[in-house]
């Protein structure tokens, strides 16, 4: 039998969700959330669930590779893209995986990534001490296949220069961004989400190309 | 004298007008929100209330044909609506209508549909496993002979392929999502809402026609 | 020594004033909200409050003329503009003042009126039993001398054509509404900010003048 | 030992951060906000904690000079900021500082100043008692070096006509506003952030130069 799931994961991964769904970011049953928990496991929301209204019930223990402890039970479909992330970098505590309009619509219509420059909040990213800095936000093709995604998303950080941004897009599909812990992934999560809404407001008043210039 | 409505079906509807409240798709005394009970009754929302304070005051039980069980009560406007929806397809258990700003706008500006394609939140319709698809969402046009527009959406019916999709939109009225219960017909009415704003937003940022395409 | 203000009445301002505030319509200490009472005397809030907290204490009682019964309290600065609508209309009950962000640009861009047509929220407004009608709302030019700006208003009412509309926006400034009670007066608040708000997003995907046609 | 903050300046400091993150301006841990004590002492959030849910030991006291009373807390990034305006105005009880997606995309897009005219809101900012009137923004280029960006913001000060404006942008970074307490700084803060989201509204609609003339 599995240990149990500690409390404290739960009441983070619940809170996490509350907050995602009061900003519309985890809309019908999308979106996932997870903590690293000692021991190689990782706590993880299981599938089909409402994120404004988690409770334990709505959270599972899988291995690293993904695997649910119990086997009766479905995790995240994209519970692999977090297991890659955990897996890639033994600091993160916490994954969180959201749908915001912001960042639906500007990876639907970027290349393969997206420019952040010249915003305070830049600060919220680990290695950026100052709003005077300039980031790529990777953008990465959707895929049902979660195990080729996942593969491309370790291309892509192979040809990144460290350290590597914390978080990237899924083409019309949503952000995924991790922290040392839940608090941390919410915030570098709001960051982001802030500066993508202020690039798509930017967008919707200069109709010039290029027009995000400051 | 009529049975009672049974509990749950009042709490499912009650909440369900509390959400559609908070995301600003009831305005004034708009919407409708209705729930199958056993034995061919429908229990739906009463004409004028406002959606975000219903109780089980609000809640009225009508026939297959929309016939009110209590002669003294009237019941939405719209009810001849709800009604073809569960006459139509046996496994609907819920239906609920409601006025967003983008699916208001969306449908005084479309043609006979609107196409949604690449969103991953598309998988939130039943028969689309991934987001590699492409849905044309009906538009009708208004019509307050509900009747009369309860027969043209039969008629479009009749000429869509199956799975016919769950849910239309009345042009500059709003928009008729079902499900197999609440919480299923809830979650594509905001899976629907999300990818509709996403539509809105990029429209406001591309002055092309044509532009929403990926 | 006046007679104390009924508790429903204070009630129904207290909770107007909650309501606007959580659509963002009061920012600051904006909006002003007023009730009729028995007698030829009218509740109305003080001048200064935020709308988002009141209570009894941000409540006074003033006569048709708008002249305080409590000479120590200060009325909002508007209070003759709601004392008009109560004066012109008998049958009114309720008068509640929103600033909005649609209804502040769109008045600041706007002739003498705002045309509204082909929505279903039309219904909210007396006399329009189809979606299937247009409306001109009227738009006043903003002015601190509040009897002048009155005066203008009484001047448009005697040019409309009956029934007039139970409502009108000021340049810049944001709009009046009432009805029979509260409830009314609020539901036909929502629906007007709700087709303002479809008028500015349709503007906002459409660069053509004249966009708005459905 | 240094005295107790009073429970008075606590609260206040803690609701207002509510209140602003309710707003979505303060994002991720961004924003600050501060209350002046009695004694050339100030009550000012610490760095790092998010504003929606402040308590007590997320308050800390410095000195009129920014010092710290306890060496061992940090207060916010840009405390610097506030004492300058508390040292400049002696009547100024209250300081916020907030991110929102309007002040951001505009300072961005500005030059020295944003010009705000014709909005009844501008009421809301001392020594303009009608909307007829115009005030001039000032918009600073962001530095990390506070000090420095201390100086840049007297300079301007310097060169602004009495009376002084009770507030200023920083480019890509967010809104000071002050008054001479928490509640006044509150209004001025939403009747500005209100008439920013309008410009921002006006522009999105008007594809031409120079459109937020009324």
């Amino acid at each position: 039998m599995a240990d149990p799931i500690p409390e404290a994961a739960i009441r983070a991964i619940v809170e996490a969700g509350r907050r995602m769904a009061e900003r519309n970011w985890v809309p019908a049953t999308a979106g996932n959330i997870s903590v690293r928990l000692p021991g190689g496991r990782i706590a993880i929301t299981r599938s089909g669930f409402h994120k404004a209204h988690l409770d334990s019930g709505a959270v599972m223990a899988v291995g690293l590779d993904g695997r649910p402890e119990n086997p009766a039970l479905r995790p995240s479909a994209e519970t692999g893209l977090h297991c890659g992330a955990y897996r890639a970098f033994p600091e993160v505590g916490a994954v969180v995986h959201g749908h915001s309009i912001a960042n639906t619509v500007l990876s639907r219509r970027a290349g393969e990534s997206i420019g952040l420059a010249g915003y305070e909040l830049l600060k919220a990213f680990p290695g950026l001490p100052t709003h005077d800095a300039a980031i790529e936000l990777p953008v990465l093709d959707n895929d049902q296949d979660i195990a080729r995604l996942q593969a491309a998303v370790e291309a892509r950080w192979a040809r990144m220069a460290a350290p590597i941004l914390p978080g990237y897009l899924i083409r019309g599909h949503g952000v995924y961004v991790w922290g040392p812990d839940m608090d941390a992934a919410l915030a570098r999560l709001e960051g982001l989400e802030f500066m993508l809404a202020c690039e798509m407001a930017n967008l919707s008043i200069n109709p010039l190309p290029g027009g995000s210039a400051p």
